[in-house]
């Protein structure tokens, strides 16, 4: 079992010596000469929670990039769904391999993700270091996305990282993915103890077909099928009305709040003292680099924040919020015991270098790190007690 | 006269040597033996214009994170302005001197200043290497802003620089400055050949008071103060209706559109279609770091663009408008022979690192820049011919 001990490092303001055996923390009060396999210098640093992104595409970030500026309608059927309908297993390896480093360089140390090829993400994830769920994305006639098969793909795995991943079955929307094969997916997730990821509410033609369609908005569509539930990641809801938030917040679902995906295409503007009032679980997500167009979830942050005031209070979703969001509550949406640094919790955390230029001066921690750091701030990663990124 | 090759670089997408000579670029395709005091290996990099940033308040980086989430009149009144008026020399030098560092490591060359202690903020900007434009604010009643001896320090003051400091007269606002002290500003700022630089229709408050006190809108008011004209640069024009971004467009002002501080203060939605129909002159601020929380106007592009995107159409303000907006037009705005690579352009410029995980894979370099890169992707800034900043 090993063990890291970081020295001198800020703590709650406090220079501490942070104690690491195993997979958690051991204490956050140790002797400076507590012997530990690695001792890490955190002169000069602040100890904060790692980030926990709940909701990408995280291979996608082989699109980064391609087809910008245009229409959500147009970038999905010109762009995104011709080229991924010919992605090979070699590449997709490599979006994952390049998703991965980003995060970890980046100060992420859990995503949930919605991609293909189950096999291939693992590999990549148990390398990596990282925590993840993994969810094979369905729709309906996709080449990459068969329902037996993925069903027998997931009877068969198993976790090779002693618990950093878990799965998720992931029908993609309601407008891709047929009712009755919803209703199957989530029958097979709750069979099998998995979670049930899915993009909901993203924009207004979504809304409008499903009243057409179904005669319901999306929220109670989802709900008629018995889909609502604490095991949901719902991503986007941002064309969410009040009775919609309630009925969100009543059943426990998750929501992942995507701001630069949903600014990025035109989606809305999320509503956030809606769903806040209602008393809903909120998370924070990046979406896949091909919408957002990176991966890291401290530049979500902010982007977050901001638009929470951007209709004309500023005293909305303050920094801490935010952070409370992108750290603990992404934590506890998906039973991790981590998101916070205390004595027994697993060990997830960022080393932030206060000597940054964009860290001076340090009035308030946290905002610092929300509004003003960015990645060149972030001195180590550690995800589960080991080292995934030290500069 | 010094000289820099920098050898291997991609430049629109071809690798070439770039030989600067002096302040300029000498040539856009050395050869490769090219004699140079300096050779720097631009391989694995790409060359893009150096950043303009046209609306700071550069010294207030000694304020970033304080007062943070709260509203613009309790921010102003509780947090800065008491804070601003014990400022010492000392504290003023060590937030510009903090400010010029984030900017050249984040790829900012220029920066259109307003703040106090001009012959402080041009002995550290000297010594920086960057372009600036010096403004001394003034506030009706301020203790560190008494006109008179403002006006006896601008005509006292000499550019050690070699022409890479100009100075403005800067009115604070409408709000806080009187009818008959604006006229002064703005008559001495045009017999003495500086530019005038304001904030102007930031918030709905603004433009209410303006109604009720002078019986007009903010930017019909300063119309009939006879300020409005192409020597000056209003920050924020949040608040403006069409007949106003027509006037704007008129009267050929700069607007420095400054998003995240907009955003944070909840100041509104910068009105892009509506100034860019009208053929408004537009670039891109940062705002002070007491507002926004940084001086990245890298980052400053991205906000910019999904802000444009907000209000439902993704095709608004692409990023190589953005872009633009942040080089080229900047420059101009300022009478500054930069914003574009070629050959006889004074060599502002910054390397970018094609390799940092940000930036792959590269389908677009300016989409790649502009939406998911960070300060971590630039290995290196030139301004005026010289280095400012290498990784």
């Amino acid at each position: 079992m090993g063990s890291i001990l970081i020295k001198h490092i800020l703590l709650e303001g406090q220079p501490r010596n942070v104690l690491i055996e195993g997979k958690r923390f051991k204490s956050l009060d140790a002797a400076d000469g507590a012997a530990a396999e690695t001792v890490l210098d955190g002169s000069g640093m602040a100890l904060l929670p790692g980030l926990y992104n709940t909701h990408t595409h995280s291979a996608m970030t082989l699109l980064r990039g391609y087809g910008d500026d245009t229409s959500l309608e147009q970038w999905l059927d010109d762009y995104i769904w011709p080229v991924e309908s010919r992605l090979t297993a070699g590449q997709l390896q490599r979006g994952y391999m390049l998703a991965t480093r980003e995060m970890a360089r980046t100060g992420t140390v859990f995503f949930n993700d919605m991609y293909f090829d189950l096999d291939t993400a693992t590999d990549v994830v148990a390398d990596s270091g990282l925590r993840a769920t993994l969810g094979w994305v369905m729709l309906d006639g996709h080449p990459l996305s068969n329902r037996m098969e993925v069903m027998e793909r997931i009877k068969a795995w198993r976790d090779p990282t002693g618990g950093r991943i878990q799965l998720a079955m992931a029908p993609h929307a309601i407008y891709t993915v047929a009712r009755d094969e919803i209703v199957r997916m989530v029958r097979f997730a709750r069979e099998n103890g998995l979670r049930i990821h899915t993009h909901l509410a993203e924009t207004r033609t979504e809304v409008a077909n499903c009243v057409r369609d179904h005669g319901m908005r999306p929220v109670a569509y989802l709900d008629s099928l018995g889909v609502l539930g604490p095991d949901v990641v719902l991503a986007h809801c941002v064309q969410v009305n009040d009775a919609e938030a309630d009925l969100l917040a009543e059943r426990g679902v998750t929501i992942s709040h995507c701001p630069c995906s949903n600014m990025k295409l035109g989606s809305g503007i999320f509503p956030y003292e809606r769903l806040i009032k209602a008393g809903c679980r909120i998370t924070l997500g990046t979406d896949g680099a091909s919408s957002s167009n990176n991966l890291d979830l401290r530049e979500a942050m902010k982007f977050a924040a901001l638009l929470a005031k951007v209709g004309g209070d500023p005293q909305l979703l303050p920094a801490s919020q935010v952070f409370d969001w992108a750290t603990r509550c992404g934590a506890e949406a998906f039973g991790i015991d981590a998101g916070t640094i205390a004595e027994g919790k697993l060990a997830d955390c960022l080393l932030v270098d206060l000597s940054d230029v964009k860290m001076q001066p340090c009035h308030n921690l946290i905002s610092n790190f929300v509004y003003s750091a960015d990645s060149s701030c972030i001195a180590g990663v550690l995800c589960d007690g080991q080292i995934l990124y030290q500069r």
